[in-house]
């Protein structure tokens, strides 16, 4: 049977913990070398484009492929077609619209349980949209918050957000009047912001306090920025979730960066090692950075982790089988 | 609206004409330049494969992929997502197994229409699968066919074949009992097998008599085998649907083929060409070869043809449409 999962059917299927658990999962199958991604295939023409990114999870036994969709001006749509390897089935066709962002979050729970300094948080948001959201509820799977405070530029949607989270999570949300309160006196900061269209940061490395662990998670884009040159070179210890040269090619961030500071980022440690090898330390005064821009052995895993909720809740479209033909 | 269709959608809403014409244009798109594809993303796994083929057409106004994902020792399975460009809407996720055969039915129609002599034709098919099948009606679709004779080594399938083709079509279609014989004292010759896996082939360059035309569209990948050496060295006018580069990559009938006569082939004109130019000539003498592997541009329009068709006629289920993120 291959089943098509609409956004609420994956918002309904999303259990945060689950794939959380999932990420960190192929993480460790990526830096055993089990994973086959070959470059991403990108078409562009007049504003609009269209991005596939095959992946073949070969120990755990999965592959497909992320595609999204879109213009500079309007929205992105984004779909996941996941395949079971041991007999070619078809499993699922997925909107990803949501999945990519609570991906993102589960990704940035591993990093931040790897990471951030134990015990009890203090969290700085940057951000009230949906990757906001999704980080948040990843951080608050992986350690226990005392307090949040958001900060994004609508003051009525950082107050809804506010109100929204703290009954979501259960923990105090509450808003910030600039980005520079929301994130003093915290322990993690996690920016999470499409502010950056143009140039303009949302987040400045002058802001940041020995001891804190940095999440950033929203320059994805060559034409997108988020935190500025400083957030780096103010960094004790920096991990990125992909290969440093693909990171330099994917994120406005890092495309602002040259010279030294650029030759010492393209020696940063990714997120599959300090998981597979257990074996990132901290002292008080690290201030500790995680850079992400996402991965198709993060989707595909996330797809799976969905696909067996959706299924054990009856969730989903039945749309039949798949012909086979014997070509060979 | 986005909608899903089956393999057994596929087939209801298949009309030759209908497809041969959009393929025509497309093949118009593509030598104008407006077509981007770019390279196919492939990856293998202890025989498996997932093979992703994007392409945007920007005349036309669609996008999307094929995939294709299976084993040499198993069936493949085929998907295709057609995306309309002006707004990014989903239109459809296709099974692309029986859209394969007819697509690739309609290039060889194509080529046809353009290559081979005028006025009735007796044809030689060599094959009783699902692509002797569509090429059959393709051909029959661009000239009147006098005769058919068919050829494929088991004897029950090859009556079976005569038998309901004959029907299908309403022209006289005989078993003949060897490719020889099948192929000889015809005008066109149609190859389309799979019976090439280990090197051996089904077709012979010796059995070419003068004023033949000549399809072959079974071996498109390294490890099939279809025609000879031969074929292509007593053709005298020989034309691809791809790039020659392109055609020796992919094609196991051009890969044991080197020296002078790979240098004679990877200067053949393609298909793209003499339809857009309507430049090709033959004389009484003249042996045409087309040789085809496919183009994802072909799949495309082809899927775009279908479709239409579906729509008018209420065929597949609504899946709902894709969630859309504003992220610049």
């Amino acid at each position: 049977m291959t089943i098509s999962l609409s956004d609420s059917d994956v918002r309904a299927a999303s259990d945060m913990k689950r794939i959380i658990q999932s990420v960190e999962e192929v993480l460790v199958e990526e830096y055993d070398g089990k994973i086959l991604m070959p470059p991403r295939s990108n078409l562009f023409n007049e504003g609009k484009f269209l991005r596939v990114m095959p992946v073949y999870l070969t120990r755990s036994g999965y592959f497909g492929y992320k595609s999204f969709h879109g213009s500079l001006e309007n929205g992105v749509r984004y779909i996941i077609v996941l395949i079971r390897e041991s007999d070619g089935e078809l499993l699922a066709i997925l909107d990803a619209a949501y999945l990519t962002a609570v991906r993102t979050g589960a990704t940035s729970g591993v990093a931040t349980k790897y990471m951030a300094p134990e015990g009890k948080a203090s969290v700085g948001l940057i951000g009230s949209g949906l990757e906001a959201e999704t980080n948040l509820a990843a951080i608050s799977a992986v350690r226990p918050i005392s307090r949040v405070k958001v900060f994004s530029r609508n003051e009525e949607r950082r107050a809804a957000f506010a109100k929204r989270m703290t009954k979501e999570l259960g923990i105090e949300v509450v808003p910030a009047s600039t980005a520079e309160e929301a994130v003093a006196e915290t322990s993690i900061v996690i920016i999470a912001t499409n502010t950056g269209h143009g140039g303009a940061v949302a987040y400045q490395g002058k802001w940041i306090e020995p001891g804190q662990h940095i999440v950033s998670i929203g320059s994805t884009s060559p034409f997108l920025r988020e935190v500025d040159s400083d957030t780096f070179s103010n960094s004790t210890k920096i991990i990125f979730d992909a290969p440093p040269d693909q990171i330099f090619d994917e994120s406005g961030d890092l495309m602002a960066i040259s010279g030294e500071l650029k030759q010492r980022l393209l020696s940063v440690t990714t997120l599959p090692e300090i998981v597979a090898l257990n074996n990132f330390t901290r002292t008080d005064n690290d201030v500790t950075l995680f850079k992400s821009v996402g991965s198709a052995a993060q989707d595909i895993i996330s797809a799976k982790a969905i696909f067996d909720v959706a299924i054990q809740r009856g969730l989903g479209r039945d749309i039949g089988v798949l012909a086979e033909r014997k070509i060979f």
